[in-house]
């Protein structure tokens, strides 16, 4: 953050980020974020300072790019605020962390609506406030698409990080979240289906469990990571890192009404219908959902469902099968 | 961070970053960047964890976007990576602040060369251990123009941060770093011009004194800010954050050797050449030096230059008169 503004009125809203310029567009995004309850210097100097009270931060950067991780339009600027907020703040949920701060970069282009600007920060704002952190610090230049880049941080309130590499032969796999409805709400959006409007808001507004995230720590969590990437993806990281394989059940991991709702609306097959909804549980991406593995004598509470368990070997099984199907995301790919 | 990769060779660097792929491009980057001393979790899990030894952790991000921020024509990938890093580092440096750590996302075309990636990666690599500064994250995504997205993380050491609302009349103001080098260097290229070489290095590589910053703290800095937008401008952000008018004597920053030859290589003009050298050391920015304000009473070490003095009132003025040209960059102006 090299740009400090003072308060009061932000004028010329109805206009463009250029007409605001860019002191104008920090000042009006800055009027609507959230403090955070450990920052003791934010937004408006070089940096922020950030309470880190059990001596050591957690921290994440996520890119966020138009018509790459969202277009603008399907999706409302207040919704790629809490996107963009989701993702990073996921990341802190995943190592066991609770969130206390965000700092912002963002790029737009100058012909930008400054209304969009400032409903994204109200994205941006909500998302943070519901896990608990403010938003301290930022950036912003011009760019001919809206690029963010959010850096979340946390703190471990003096329990140790849960990492991909912990889980051991034995632990249960167990998932706190949804799966595969941001995948569907995708597909419906793409096909230009507005229902089930559920599966599509989780597409264009994912809601992760944070506090999930530090209770899994507390639980026992040997290893966890949030389902970016797609389950059998995002758990293939762990079984690598682990040393382990994975194995999945698939009668837990059976679609529900809605994914089966939203399966039959796009293509009116009942038989290969359930298949594709099974597809979008098991590699569906940006759900945000946090999946760990327990030791078996982990008593979880119910949002935690079981859904397979650690065991000898590599790779990512289900019901044993390697699993035939895309494996996630590969931005750089042609 | 919502990608992990292993070690190991890194093949294909002679091609593009997309035939590497995402996670090519993450493990080629991975193996050039230092692992930082308070670092205990890097880059690979969700989330970083970093030491903040003091109990709060400095944070500040900025964006660094081609064509906007830097030229691949005029900028080695080595140079555009040391840049991108000093200007996050400075700024926990004008914090008071030791920088402990960096988080850095990339968006790049599918089509960049996977050595231009990698080089990128050394600069960012070697001014973070310049700094001290472990590159703890990151993320990566597909972009048409090459887009870096910084976040610094420091510590204070117990230190109160040096905020820029501190200056009170009768301190000195003082700076350690250059002034104007940068926007020498910015008009030698422009004109087509490689020399002097010094000046056109400091504009490709900034070198900021970034352990000049806790120094300052230390000597009882009352205000600091580093120049990234020039310094009358800058140093107007720390007049109205202290409600202070600061005066700089003309005298002090009258342009030295290197830039009264840059002035004489740009116009051949003796007469209107000292001029615009003055211009770059009042108004060019990306020097990234830092500047301060101190108790009159303090004893600076000799790398601190006074150059002025805090008075009552506001804005910035030169010699007692304010100062007539442009105030510093606005990034969304049209």
């Amino acid at each position: 953050m090299t740009h400090c503004v003072g308060g009061g009125e932000i004028a010329g809203e109805d206009g463009s980020v250029a007409d605001l310029g860019e002191w104008g567009v920090i000042a009006a995004l800055r009027a609507r974020m959230p403090a955070g309850a450990l920052t003791s210097v934010g937004i408006g100097d070089d940096a922020a300072v950030v309470g880190a009270p059990s001596g050591s931060v957690v921290a994440a950067v996520d890119l966020l790019i138009e018509g790459r991780h969202f277009r603008r339009d399907w999706s409302a600027a207040y919704d790629v605020g809490v996107k963009a907020a989701a993702r990073s703040l996921a990341d802190i949920a995943a190592m066991g962390a609770v969130n206390t701060a965000l700092l912002i970069a963002l790029a737009a282009p100058g012909a930008l609506p400054a209304r969009w600007a400032t409903d994204l920060a109200s994205g941006l704002a909500s998302e943070a406030t519901r896990a608990g952190a403010g938003i301290v610090g930022g950036d912003t230049a011009r760019a001919d698409l809206v690029t963010l880049s959010v850096t979340a941080l946390g703190d471990l309130g003096g329990r140790r990080p849960v990492l991909r590499s912990g889980a051991r032969p034995g632990d249960v796999i167990a998932v706190a979240g949804t799966l595969g409805h941001s995948a569907a709400g995708l597909a419906l959006l793409t096909a230009g289906i507005a229902d089930p409007a559920e599966l599509v808001a989780a597409h264009l507004r994912p809601a992760p469990p944070y506090d999930a995230g530090p209770e899994a720590a507390l639980l026992g969590a040997t290893a966890m990571i949030d389902v970016s990437d797609g389950l059998i993806a995002d758990l293939g990281h762990v079984a690598d890192a682990s040393g382990v394989r994975i194995n999945l059940n698939g009668s837990s991991l059976a679609p529900g009404t809605l994914l089966r709702a939203a399966a039959a609306r796009l293509s009116g097959r009942q038989d290969s219908l359930a298949a594709s909804a099974l597809e979008w549980v098991l590699t569906g991406g940006e759900d945000h959902s946090l999946v760990a593995a327990f030791p078996a004598s982990a008593v979880l509470p119910p949002r935690w469902r079981v859904i397979g368990e650690v065991a000898t070997g590599a790779g990512v099984t289900v019901d044993g099968a390697p699993h035939d199907g895309p494996g996630g995301w590969q931005h750089f790919r042609g």
